[in-house]
């Protein structure tokens, strides 16, 4: 006899499917949406079902969308000539509101890794490769973040631009502000330094 | 313009709503759930929606049940004549997986805390009253964490016992196994101490 009954094992299984929630975190939010909150638990089935059915993937630079074309694809006062290409859409939305950036994205929805079989055709490049064919791109800005695989989607995509004749250029990796030299990792320190720029 | 669509906002604020769970986990879920797992947000969103129109209260013992009555309360070999007291029924799992105890449960779901508008009423105190007072019982068990609502829950608990003419029993609190004198801190060991027993 298992310690939960049937519709509760259930719940608490289908929480546990959530990134970063394990037996224990499951057990309790079950024990809270169904003690506590009722009206949240409510709501969170309804948003799920919505989410599910109403978002779907821009068709020209792949971030989440509600209709034909992503709010940041349809803005019409966007630069056209820079993409920027970025691994999540958390780093889209990271970029969008931190920094003055106001170009056009592409949002990978991962990085290459051929031992998951995620290959090029997984992350869009295709699609990528024809709106750097089209000759109105000037540059193809990688915002990747610096693991391994991250830096071989990185090369991947610079040969790409490369052959489609598109400028290419990195952030930049190096010593965060409020950061101490004195602390910071050996690779951070090299690539801080590696890429120094003229005052 | 805020910075999702507003059925990915929705999503990520009911999210919110689960406990432990803050803005950036709730940003993280979302997009697992859009991108990796919509199985899994499916049957999330069926899972609640179930748990919710399935899940209700025992009449007798208050345990989250599906049926009339829990498995706890209509289990016919239990004994009848020990109620054990519990706060929550993770607590009640917690005794009936690791514990002999075999008798009936009362789940209190919550403590005292007139603060917070938690009286007895709340936690369904006259029922157990009247459990009580039926005769059948002789041993309450209180097994209520030893906070300081806990230990204001467990003294009404046992004027409420000693009321009818039951007797009452805490368990234990002391070293828990495997801990080392040394480290325990000065609460529990004095509690180890005055709770010590003759061998």
């Amino acid at each position: 006899m298992s310690t939960f009954s049937p519709r509760l094992t259930r719940l608490i299984e289908s929480l546990r499917r959530l990134p970063g929630v394990g037996p224990k975190s499951a057990q309790r939010m079950a024990f809270h949406l169904l003690d506590r909150d009722r009206d949240g638990a409510a709501q969170l089935s309804a948003a799920i079902g919505e989410a599910l059915s109403g978002i779907s993937r821009c068709p020209s630079c792949r971030m989440f969308c509600e209709d034909d074309s992503c709010r940041y694809c349809s803005e019409s006062r966007r630069s056209t000539g820079q993409i920027c290409v970025v691994e999540g859409p958390a780093d889209l939305v990271a970029i969008e509101s931190n920094t003055g950036y106001r170009g056009r994205y592409f949002v990978l929805m991962g990085r290459l890794s051929p031992i998951d079989g995620i290959g090029p055709d997984e992350l869009g490049l295709r699609q990528l490769g024809e709106q750097l064919g089209r000759g109105d791109v000037n540059e193809l800005i990688i915002a990747i973040n610096p693991s391994v695989e991250g830096e071989a989607t990185a090369f991947y995509l610079t040969e790409m631009a490369r052959a489609c004749e598109v400028g290419v250029s990195r952030i930049a990796h190096g010593v965060p502000m409020g950061g101490e030299l004195e602390f910071v990792d050996g690779s951070t320190l090299a690539h801080a330094l590696s890429g120094r720029t003229p005052v």
